[in-house]
Formats: C-alpha cells, structure tokens, sequence
C-alpha cells in the first residue's frame, strides 16, 4: 500500500484505465456497446466502495481491480437492460443504448455481459463471492419487478420502499463492499460490518436520488427533472409527504397519478417540497447515513475507512 | 439404477415432474412467467442429454435432477429474452411472454432466472461446472448477435452458418451432456466423448429446424411455416440452394430478402426445395448425426448409451 494507494481520486483513476485498456470481450458489437455506456460517465461508487473495502481489510486495492470492475459491470448490464422499452412507453425517456442499437442487442449485449462476468468470477474468484454476485443479480431483478407493480400505487409504505429501494439498489452496494472484505480475507465480523455498510449506504443513495430527481437541475442529472414523477415511480418523498400533508394535495396528486398528462410535473414537484416530502425524506438519509456510519465501528482506524466514512457524509452533506 | 431408470419416457417424466412439483423461485410474476413457458411444452432434450450422459457415465440419473433442470431453464430463460421485441418487428411473429407481460416483465424475468440458476448452480455443483455454464450463456449470446449481423446477409457462408449454429444452438446440448458426464465423475475421455456428441448433435439439431421450418405443418410447428424467410434469417437450407441452384432462383432470393414483402415465402420454401436445399441439408444432418454417434465410441455399452444413440439417429431419420 504505498503512497496514497487510499487515495479516493486514485481509486477513481485506477478504476478507469482497467476500463480503458483491459476491458474487451470476445464480441465486437457487444464490446462497443458497453465501452459506450462506460464512457458515458458515472462516479464508479460500487467499484471504489470495493477498493476500500478490501483496502479497510488490510489488503493493496490494486490487487481486486477486476472484482470491483465486475461489480460496475454488474451495474452497467442492469443500465442496458433497464434501456429496454416496452412499445407503450416509448412515448417517455430517451434510452440510449435501445435507441441506437434496438431492443434486442440491449437485450443480448446485457445477458452477455452477465454471462462474461459469472463465466470470469467462477474461474478467478474464491467461494463465496460467485454466489454472492449472482445472488445479488436475483434480488436485484426482484427488486425492480417489486418496483414495477408498485408504479402508481399511491399506498405504498415508507416500509414496502425501503424493501425495493434494498434489492434493487443497496444489494448491489452491499455486495460490493462484501466482497472487496472477502477478498481482503478480513474476518467475519469485518465482513459483515462492511456488507451491513453498503446496505445502509445503499439505501440512503437511493433516497438521495429520489431526493435529486426533484431538485437538480436537468444538465447535472442528464434526464428531466421529475422524470420519476413522468413514470408514476411512487418515490420516497412523495410517500413522506403524503403521509404528512394536507388532503388538497393529497387530490393533486391522486388527480396526477390517475392520467397521463405530464404538464403538472413542475407545480407537483413544488407542492412535495411545500407538504415537507423533502425535508422527512431528508431526515431518512442522514438516519442510514450515520447506520451506514456506525456499522464501520469494528473497522481499525484506516485511510480507507475514512474514506468510507466520507462517501456516506456526503449523502447527507451535499446536494448541486 | 433399479427398473429402467434410463428409459427416455421415465427420464421425461421425472423431468416433468420436477418442473411442477418442485421449481419455485421467490418472486412470483417471475414464478408465473416461467412456469407458463414450462407448461408450453417441449421436447426436454437438453435435461435428458445430461441425465443420459450421467447414466451413460455409471451415475444414477436421479441424483442429478436439479443439474438437468437448469439446462432446462437455461433455454428457456433464453427463449423469454427472444421475445422481447424491437418496435420495427412488431409487426412480425406473435412473441407470448413479450405480448403478455411486457418487454420489460421479459427482461426481468430471464435475468431472474439467468441469476438463480448460477446462484444454485454456485451452491450446489462442483467445479468447472458453474464456469461451464456461465461459459455458455457467454457463447450462445455471441451467437445470437453473430446470427443478427447475418440477417439478410446471402453471401453467408455454410462454415459461417456451422459458427453460429454451434454458438447458438449446439453449445447447451455440449455443455448438457459434458456437465451430465463431469457430475457423474466421469474420466476425462468420457467427459470430452460426451461433449463431443452434444456439440455435432446441436449443429444437426440446428440444422433439422431450418428444414422443419420450411416443410412441417403449422400445427405441428407451433408457428407459421416459412417463418426463418419472414424473418429474413439465412438458413442452411437456402444457402446449399444458393450455392447449387440456378441464376433465376438467386434474383428471385435477392429480391426477396431486398424488400419486405411477405407473399412469395410459399413460393420460396417450394424454390428452395426444388433447387435441392434440402436434400443438401439431409445429407449435412446425417454427417453431424453420424460424427455425434462416432464420438459415444469410448463409452462402454449401456441402456443410457443406446438412448443417445436413438436421439442422434431421429435427427437422421424422422421428419413430420
């Protein structure tokens, strides 16, 4: 571990030459469509949350880039097949890799993708990490067809978005930091404390992105803001402020959710923040930020681990 | 191995039963999806190439269920994917699970599946058995975008056509039968003679279903007769046509495959036929059939042999 290997922007630096030049698969047209979508960006939260992890261990981060690599990939497939558009909805969203390349290479350039990870997990990675990665695809995809059949369901719970917003979105962090300990060979109470990390994280940023999805503005997010309202998504600080609002806003939004029309996106938007949907939900992030926190205490004083701890401070801290 | 263990109709029915008694997953819109796929029926033969192979390498078949069930699965995992549906060929084929649920529930759903078949696969089976299949998901994805950036393309070549059948179609059957052999623990020998007959005996499987698309019934088929020319996919049977026939029969295919017309696909089907297609395609099947049966050579006599023996010689020998 030497100078600064720790280092957060390092990480980051290390993580996109592996990208740049190691990464390439048997396929031509597979390759191009991934590598496009990696080039697109992204803050490769999942990887670095494996470097640190592993590093927090006591082991040298440079020694697991292909694992965290296929943890974004894990993440950059689920992207590819999120891209697929039912004919009904094609009115709404842009999907960049479905549009420029169809339905069908998104379909076949993420079941590669998926296969191309497991078939170099099974064959480099120790037991348990294998499983634990196709694990986590599974409850991943349940968690989004949870989401799914929650679309527009105005009842909700805080409860029933907590359980989505952990399969769908912090197993995949959780996991992450899992593995990078497993890796690292760390004990099991480091492991766990780590995979306990990357769930509490997970969810916060989540929340977080809820959060942005109402409040940034439309060059920082690269979609329309209140693209989760367009898609009836039952997001969480519409579900806190219709707990604690008023029932005219209550009818807003029943109104909102029971048509097509998008043109109220901005006045609902104002009126969630105005009914106090930002402020609870808010609340809730800094609550799993400081779990998210507090699960790091088995951890000896590392770089690393104050690395950690900064990533879940800035769910709380910052907002564009 | 008590009464008949290997007996095809027995094998058949334990697979079944399998299927309906016991294979769940925890998420039920996936569970009914599946299921729905399984109850269409379906010949099984990719689950009884591995039972077979296990049985033929000395193992009780019974004891490798679960393994044959996900080759199963596998396949039909991959049959929900293909139908998801590009906007511009809706108005082609009738795709069951895209039409009922959504391209979206398909996405999810196969991904599912792709996912808890190596979540158990990583629990349950030994080494190189979850690197072998995640190997093939790889190949047959591979083979299905080799087989895209084919479509329309005439100046095919019959060894392009073997790549991407052997991709495609003939890497599960291979992989089938070598994991039924390497559960069994089988030698070395074995376990390649095996995966040998499961490689030939896809490509003649492949093979046989472009000659069914063009002369089996409708009702027989399940889908209409002639459907690979609507799709514009290139066929052995009209590449050995093309490389035999006359002049007027290639204008007559350019033209076709140039426009979008679907009308001329009986008189195509006929054209193809009587420009000896399909009598040059027989006698590739009968070749893949025979070097399927040369390769069960180092295998000792048994009932599970014979059976193998049988399923090759039925590509040869049976038409509807």
């Amino acid at each position: 571990m030497s100078v600064n290997a720790a280092d957060d922007r390092t990480m980051y630096a290390m993580i996109e030459t592996f990208f740049r030049e190691t990464f390439s698969t048997d396929n031509a047209l597979i390759t191009e469509a991934v590598k496009r979508m990696l080039a697109a960006g992204g803050k490769r939260l999942r990887p670095r949350m494996t470097l640190l992890a592993a590093e927090a261990c006591g082991a040298d981060p440079r020694r697991h880039l292909y694992l965290a690599a296929y943890m974004e990939l894990i993440h950059v497939a689920t992207l590819i097949h999120d891209d697929v558009v039912d004919r009904a909805e094609t009115r709404r969203g842009v999907n960049a890799t479905a549009i420029d390349y169809g339905n069908r290479v998104s379909v076949l350039a993420g079941d590669y993708l998926f296969a191309w990870i497991f078939k170099n997990v099974t064959a480099s990675c120790p037991a348990p990490i294998p499983h634990i990665l196709s694990a986590t695809l599974a409850t991943i995809c349940d968690g989004e067809v949870l989401q799914m059949s929650a679309t527009g369901n105005l009842s909700t719970t805080p409860e029933a978005y907590v359980e989505i917003a952990r399969k769908k979105t912090a197993s995949l962090f959780a996991a992450s930091a899992e593995c990078g300990a497993i890796a690292a060979g760390a004990k099991a109470a480091e492991v766990d404390a780590l995979r306990e990390f990357g769930d509490c994280y997970g969810i916060a940023f989540q929340m977080k992105d809820d959060v942005l999805d109402l409040v940034a503005d439309e060059r920082t997010l690269g979609k329309p803001v209140g693209n989760d309202l367009g898609e009836r998504k039952v997001t969480i600080p519409l579900i806190l402020a219709l707990r604690n609002g008023d029932e005219p806003f209550a009818e807003s939004v029943r109104g909102f959710y029971g048509a097509t029309d998008d043109a109220a996106i901005p006045r609902l938007a104002a009126e969630i923040a105005a009914q106090g949907g930002l402020t609870a939900t808010r609340r809730q992030i800094a609550e799993y930020s400081k779990k998210a926190l507090a699960a790091l205490a088995p951890l000896p004083p590392s770089h690393a681990k104050t690395e950690l701890e900064r990533l879940a401070d800035a769910l709380e801290h910052t907002e564009p």
